[in-house]
């Protein structure tokens, strides 16, 4: 194995990618036909089909071991490159299915007829295609990035990859899968590349996710509907006492009032929230796009920090009485409401949905009976911006964009990020290369090929770094 | 004429019903078998049949001038006996139409084919059928009062009849014949047999009506609903705010905090509040009756006096968000409520209605926009217990069933009440003989038999004393 210097790496790659860039282009195309769409049966064979297709690939790319793991559900490809084990390995997770195209009518193009068209912001082109950017074309990068590794002897580590096939319905094979192969899925670190970045010019790194708890709670007042005029004041109208409960669940400053919810809330060092601050962002045009004359949230911090490094309580739904046209006079028996709390890392989500429900129990008022039924919950993760992987992955972001990547909290969840951490010890790096306009999720999915090939040219940096900074 | 003393007065009447309770009863029966249901056009012929048996009944009983009015909508029977324009006029109002009887299939018997039946609280019978108590049987009472007063030459003063067909529809026309007929209607008093008694050995009178202003309101927070994890914490969740808004609007003492919102209501008396505490109630039954812990309502106020002299604030309705199975992270754009406030006797609903908009419309925090839709209002309606019409119904009461009346204020509204005060500067007493058990509304409505007699011995002893007391 011989290690380039930075300067040779760099050439090489750039012009290994400038030579390849049709082929690697036309396998992705190839791979993003075929629809994996995990959420509907009619597609099994498809998903299965896209499973031996990445195995394939990863064959050709130089893996010496790749095998399809059945599981439960759909197979999850595995492959490993050991070069040294006394050097640090490397875990890259994707997954080979997408999304469900509906609503097929909004497509300007077939959905599984990949074709290449230009935007405004990606006046190279973009691939338009269901999974082009979430995952199928992000994670074909480390594909195409080993593949470079391998075929110019400059690999600096062992590879493992793990590439599923049910991340678009939940990833329940996957969590099994892990939690039955620890061993074999060990490493120093996990890259992932499922996520997206400021913008082509302002690379960025998600150091978090928050974790989450949800709830459906049920308030009775009387035993049946009353007509308000003889029972209104009189009785507790369950809907009002609800909106009490509810409001009273935030403080003046904006703050939670469930007792303990903050005891396990890290606050972020003044160092990260600076680098958080640094990330390009007009309040006047979020404002905009929101239709809102103000933000509103806890007080302390600002509307980047509030939905990211913050725990939060949400109504996500809220229904009782009368809501039909017109008005009825009634006093409902039943109010109920769906809520919802994201966590950041540390705040356990069991203990948290315990909390909840004890805190909203206690509140209750007498004249009512309440009922508190836990939906779900996934943990929240952070990647501490002082780790190797984050080091070497600014430092391949700085070299390939010109400028260092911006820690990002996101304020939402992917529970998989918290179990690999549990499972297998090991931070995730979360290297993302699509942009929010990607439509990720939605009809007109794209992804640009600026994104897709500074992608394979920054990954082998990533590891080079990584290995440097674990010596 | 000649006026009797009370002793023969009583005897006579009591003999007049024992001679003629079955014709009594055979005559109500027959009006009905009349399905005078306003609510549905399919029975439109029925209803106009129904004020022409009402006229009819009037002519018969010895009314001096009947007629059927025409109005944009169902006709009025409007009948007049006068015998000496020095003498006080009594109006009676009543309604001749009645409420849809579904469902169906919940009657034990058909609901146009009234039967007699005897139940626990009416061991001497009552017959079923929709409308027997609301307001046939109750309307008829005053046709066969002025029968005996008639037929024993001892009505002491004027009688002026005004039978609609739209009450429950909302008495739309009868608003406009009001309005334009105050000169034909012009009375000393009104009476109306509409609402219940206590119990068949407790009788009571209905004081007091509460009005209402009914309003919808809107919050609107982002211009679409939003992923509760990407902007949760950082954009004003419109539920979250309405919970905050509608909470605010009972203090911990659950006084409303509406600025001038009880401006004009006024204390009752202490010897009024004695009254009503003569109510038989127990609080235990009361609360068993609704399956709840406790009851909850106004510092310093009884249940009984909470629901009907104090007013209120209620939800009647509350929606938004994601309401279906399961969980859907979702910050809605949206969120709203039906909310009625039940008045008091010189609160006025549309200075009231204004009130909760402006007030409203204050609270909302910067990050949302609100709107509030006024649906409809009433005036609310009180009667001295001082009148001469409150006492001499209390003393017809007493001598009928051998116990004073209780002054009763119900919380609901009667609209019409408050525009009778309006138009024709008369007070209105509800000397109601019906039971809360009756089931006014729903299937197998019924109306005693003794209340059905004790109310025709009952009225003409009020006309009496109404004389004697305006003297």
């Amino acid at each position: 194995m011989t290690l380039f210097n930075l300067q040779t790496i760099m050439d090489n790659i750039k012009q290994y990618v400038q030579e390849n860039k049709e082929r690697f282009l036309s396998e992705l195309i190839e791979l993003l036909k075929i629809p994996s769409v995990s959420a509907d049966s009619a597609y099994s064979q498809d998903v299965i089909n896209t499973a031996e297709a990445v195995k394939t690939s990863l064959v050709k790319a130089g893996c010496n071991f790749v095998e399809i793991c059945e599981t439960p559900g759909y197979p999850i490809v595995f492959g490993e490159h050991i070069i040294d084990t006394n050097l640090p390995t490397v875990l890259v997770y994707g997954h080979y299915d997408v999304q469900p195209p509906d609503p097929m009518e909004l497509w300007t193009s077939p959905p599984f007829e990949p074709v290449i068209k230009t935007t405004e912001i990606h006046p190279d082109g973009a691939i338009f295609a269901r999974g082009a950017c979430d995952d199928k074309g992000q994670m074909y990068m480390h594909v195409k990035a080993f593949e470079y590794m391998i075929a110019n002897n400059c690999l600096p580590c062992n590879v493992k990859f793990m590439i599923e096939g049910e991340e678009e319905v939940g990833s329940k094979s996957l969590s099994w899968f892990v939690e039955n192969n620890q061993q074999k899925l060990s490493c120093d670190v996990i890259l992932i590349s499922d996520t997206g970045m400021i913008s082509n010019q302002q690379p960025s790194i998600t150091t978090g996710l928050r974790g989450l708890s949800y709830v459906e709670v049920e308030v009775t007042g009387p035993n049946r509907d009353l007509h308000s005029g003889l029972y209104g004041g009189a009785v507790a109208n369950p809907i009002n006492v609800l909106t009490k409960m509810i409001a009273s669940l935030h403080d003046e400053n904006n703050h939670i009032t469930i007792p303990g919810f903050y005891d396990k809330v890290e606050e972020l060092s003044a160092e990260e929230r600076a680098e958080m601050a640094k990330r390009p962002y007009s309040e006047d045009d979020y404002k905009k796009a929101l239709d809102i004359a103000d933000v509103y949230g806890e007080t302390g911090y600002s509307t980047n920090e509030r939905n990211s490094i913050r725990p939060t309580l949400d109504v996500n739904g809220i229904w009782g009485g009368y809501t039909g046209e017109g008005a009825k006079t009634v006093i409902a028996s039943k109010a109920y409401a769906k809520i919802s709390m994201r966590l950041v890392p540390n705040q356990d989500w069991e203990e948290i949905t315990e909390l909840f429900k004890n805190h909203f129990e206690s509140i209750a008022p007498k004249s009512v009976k309440v009922k508190v039924k836990p939906h779900h919950g996934g943990q929240g993760y952070v990647t501490p911006i002082a780790s190797i992987g984050y080091q070497a992955a600014n430092k391949a972001y700085t070299e390939t964009f010109g400028v260092q990547a911006i820690p990002v909290r996101s304020g939402g969840s992917i529970p998989i990020v918290a179990l690999f951490e549990k499972e297998l010890k090991s931070k995730t790096i979360l290297m993302g290369f699509g942009l929010d306009s990607d439509a990720i999720h939605s009809p007109n999915e794209h992804f640009g090929i600026f994104n897709y090939l500074k992608g394979i040219e920054t990954i082998p940096l990533f590891y080079k770094y990584f290995v440097e900074l674990s010596k």
